[in-house]
């Protein structure tokens, strides 16, 4: 049975991994958000994540330094650690790289890694090498959040807000110009920057739900739905697209709110808000844009495009 | 410069992190052991490890079913805890696997992986899954140790016994034979076992360091010197290896201690011990061998072979 004839990676790791879940008081959230959870001290919860790229899927040798590849591969776990609310503290590195990389190579790519480590307070502190055909690397991350500050996938409720941090798309648009060989605006993709751990924690102060974009708001929203257990309607025509990235849409003669929808590795925040809290966060932080409604589950998940009811595809699957 | 060029893999992970370790007292042992050690409460410290297994290198799928796969990358992370003297509590796992992969071999593979998770009490509490063209499975993965029981490489002392648990070189000839084609006994290294972490505290309260087999005694004795600031002599005729790996040898035409030296993947135990700690450990705990002696530093590393100084060469490097 192929991966696709089940629903893709998603589906296949609920497969695999249910009824699995056991009773243990000191893990609060287990397998489905974008960290786990565990009891750690009293104000404060541990979050524990993991992300693997891989040469030719999340990058590309013939555009991506190695010094970007290096903060990519930071960047994309200190964006799940801040999308629960909290603040990213541990990482250790393992990797796979060919025989014959160069010194060079491998001081370009700790130049990245430590450039944004240091940037998100974050200590390197182990790791392993080892060697293959293809350059994978992996992070995995520790982090710590208030216990009152912890937001979660399944938090939203009906009447909240939808909203997304920062502008979205960018990163797929520079992945299609790269693709295609054509120039224009590509340092969303090479270099994607996570949002702050301070202002994860300021949208958490008002926010129900939170999560990171890494596979597109269509998927992110979809995440929130089954795990909030209610519908949602997404804005088309509210979505926040770059300047950069209508242009390069333009000149590939795609739909830049495809690559919002359904591209991927954005690394902006999805969060639900109660309407009367989104003059309280605008005070604080501002680099937002409501771009939908939490909606009761009967009502579905759906896309108001050009006021009319549409339905939303899938985001970015490895499988699919 | 070719990593080659720097001596190998550990010299190269040495040069990359110099001087990046931050004074951090949260921080109780950064790069250069089995686990990172971090403050944890008040009695405990939290361990935290990583290792990636690469097909062709780790394992190859002509001879490993995904279930032995599943089960070894658990193990090879069991074994760094318990080297510590730790008991493993919960895991991520990131893979990336082909696109073709079929979902029954994935439901073998988590069998494998699940089934040695519950015999060493571990949970796996999340994880990423991508694809590329080689399987890669990485786990990242915590323990707690009692902050008394604590084992380091650092920890050896002038006059300490080294010890071995059980036996060594298995994984190496059953790789071999593999490798050859040959038939024989090959469960030593399709289905390595770590060490349990009941065994691994039972050591840890006699032992002053400890470190697990992963790249041959070797290679685990010379960390022990350099980080313990000592020297040692191993007893080349003393080293303990079980019948199948001596029968394995003489069928393909090797030295069986060159396994135990310098092969890898055995995941038993090395650890240094006052003399008269020795009886006291095997009234609790007898699968072991005394193999040598902890020496002052201008002593240097060598191997009593036939009553005679050798130098000893290096473990596995993936990059020597």
């Amino acid at each position: 049975m192929k991966i696709s004839d089940i629903g893709g990676e998603f589906a296949l790791i609920e497969r695999l991994t249910a009824g699995k879940n056991k009773q243990d008081k000191k893990v609060i959230v287990g397998i489905g958000d974008d960290c786990a959870v565990l009891h750690h001290t009293k104000n404060s919860y541990l979050l524990f994540t993991t992300d693997m790229m891989v040469e030719n899927d999340h990058f590309s040798l013939k555009w991506s330094t190695p010094k970007q590849i290096g903060m990519k591969i930071m960047e994309c776990n200190v964006s799940d650690i801040v999308s629960m609310g909290g603040t990213p503290t541990y990482v250790l590195l393992s990797m796979s790289i060919r025989k014959d990389t160069s010194v060079e190579f491998m001081e370009e790519f700790y130049e990245g890694l430590y450039q944004s480590a240091d940037f998100h307070g974050v200590a390197l502190i182990g790791g392993d090498s080892t060697h293959g055909t293809e350059y994978v690397f992996n992070i995995a991350m520790l982090g710590d959040v208030e216990k009152q500050f912890l937001r979660l996938r399944s938090g939203a409720k009906v009447g909240d807000l939808i909203c997304v941090t920062g502008t979205l798309g960018g990163s797929t648009a520079g992945l299609k110009l790269l693709l295609k060989g054509q120039s224009g605006y590509t340092k969303d993709h090479l270099e994607p920057k996570a949002r702050t751990a301070k202002e994860g924690k300021t949208i958490a102060r008002y926010a129900h739900a939170m999560i990171d974009v890494s596979d597109g708001l269509a998927s992110e929203v979809r995440h929130i739905c089954k795990q909030s257990n209610v519908g949602a309607r997404i804005d088309f025509e509210k979505i926040p697209l770059s300047e950069n990235t209508i242009e390069s849409a333009r000149v590939l003669g795609f739909d830049p709110y495809d690559f919002a929808l359904y591209g991927g590795e954005d690394f902006q925040l999805v969060f639900t808000i109660k309407p009367e809290n989104i003059a309280k966060l605008k005070e604080e932080f501002s680099d937002f844009t409501v771009v939908g409604e939490v909606l009761g589950k009967e009502q579905g998940l759906y896309m108001l495009k050009n006021g009319k009811k549409t339905e939303i595809g899938r985001g970015y699957d490895h499988f699919a």
